[in-house]
């Protein structure tokens, strides 16, 4: 017999419906929660149920954004020859806050990964082919991680934007700053050694 | 300028509430909620409302409970001349767990921590006595953790307890089951030495 009520353990199962959070996580959220934090309890579900009615995906870029069109495509100081194309809205903060790149996104939304049953269908290449078709991109940036599905998939869209005609580019690889030699996987390290560059660049 | 919007923002301030979650972890949350899984989103937020609304600690022994009184408390087959006294609702759903123990219990709510500012005041010290007066207890087991804070507490409630005649025990202290002789801290140690026992117990 278990002592955990039905409301408890609904919002325990509710919250193990994130990433990341196991069972046990999920049972101390919950029991903490309703233990002596009610008021931070309806402050979250205030949260979700505000962001449900208000962030959407940009018609254009598809960024997650309370407005539409979303900031970045609305701001017209923005460099709009240059296209990055990122795997979700998460990557376009990450990039956004290295104030690198000044131009213009497109949020594919998922990699290419046939075991998952994720195919062209799964990824936003109609509207990507309409972004395109509607600007004047003179460089596309491949933003994606150079994971197996990151790879396939930047292999897939290079052969597809050809047709377009517009030169594609995608992001140094090799050993990370701060990182270590040691720790490095086989694959960095040879594609370090092929793609090493002058020291004085 | 950041181009998160304003209810992402919200939403990931409200989930950096939850114990654990730092800044990071708390905006790839909202950023998953709100890209591909607004249903879980729902969810989450339906489960909190509804436990919010149904889950209250019982007017006995303060478990969470859907119920007043909680399962425990309603259960007249429990050995009621056991107290277990432990610090959150968590922890009865640890020990029930192990089917080990099947008397009462009582959530005190906090560990006293002078120096966090938790005096006798932030422990249900009065709810006790009348839990205490109102059964037949002849033996209350503290369970509680071996920290400085519990330590702190389980002094004070042996001899808070004393002038109710009561047995009152602890749960036993040593190197746990599967753990490593190497990584047990020096007190563990000493611990463990002063209380050894015959193998052929």
């Amino acid at each position: 017999m278990t002592v955990l009520s039905e409301s408890l353990l609904s919002l325990q199962k509710s919250l193990q419906l994130l990433p990341g959070i196991g069972e046990k996580t999920a049972q101390r959220l919950a029991i903490h929660l309703m233990s002596n934090s009610k008021d931070k309890a309806k402050l979250i579900s205030d949260a979700i149920l505000n962001a449900l009615d208000k962030c959407k995906p940009c018609s254009n870029c598809f960024l997650l954004s309370d407005t539409n069109p979303c900031p970045i495509c609305a701001d017209d100081s923005r460099d709009s020859s240059l296209l990055c194309i990122v795997e979700n809205s998460k990557d376009i903060f990450l990039i956004e806050n290295t104030n690198e790149y000044h131009g213009r996104y497109f949020v594919l939304g998922n990699l290419l990964s046939p075991i998952d049953g994720i195919g062209v269908n799964e990824i936003r290449l109609k509207e990507l082919d309409l972004f395109i078709k509607n600007n004047c991109f003179s460089e596309i940036i491949l933003a994606l991680s150079p994971s197996t599905e990151g790879e396939t998939t930047m292999q897939f869209l290079s052969e597809h934007i050809s047709q377009f005609g517009i030169n594609v580019t995608r992001l140094s690889t090799g050993i990370p700053y701060g990182g270590d030699m040691e720790y490095s996987g086989v694959s960095t390290l040879v594609n370090a050694f092929r793609r090493r560059y002058p020291i004085k660049d």
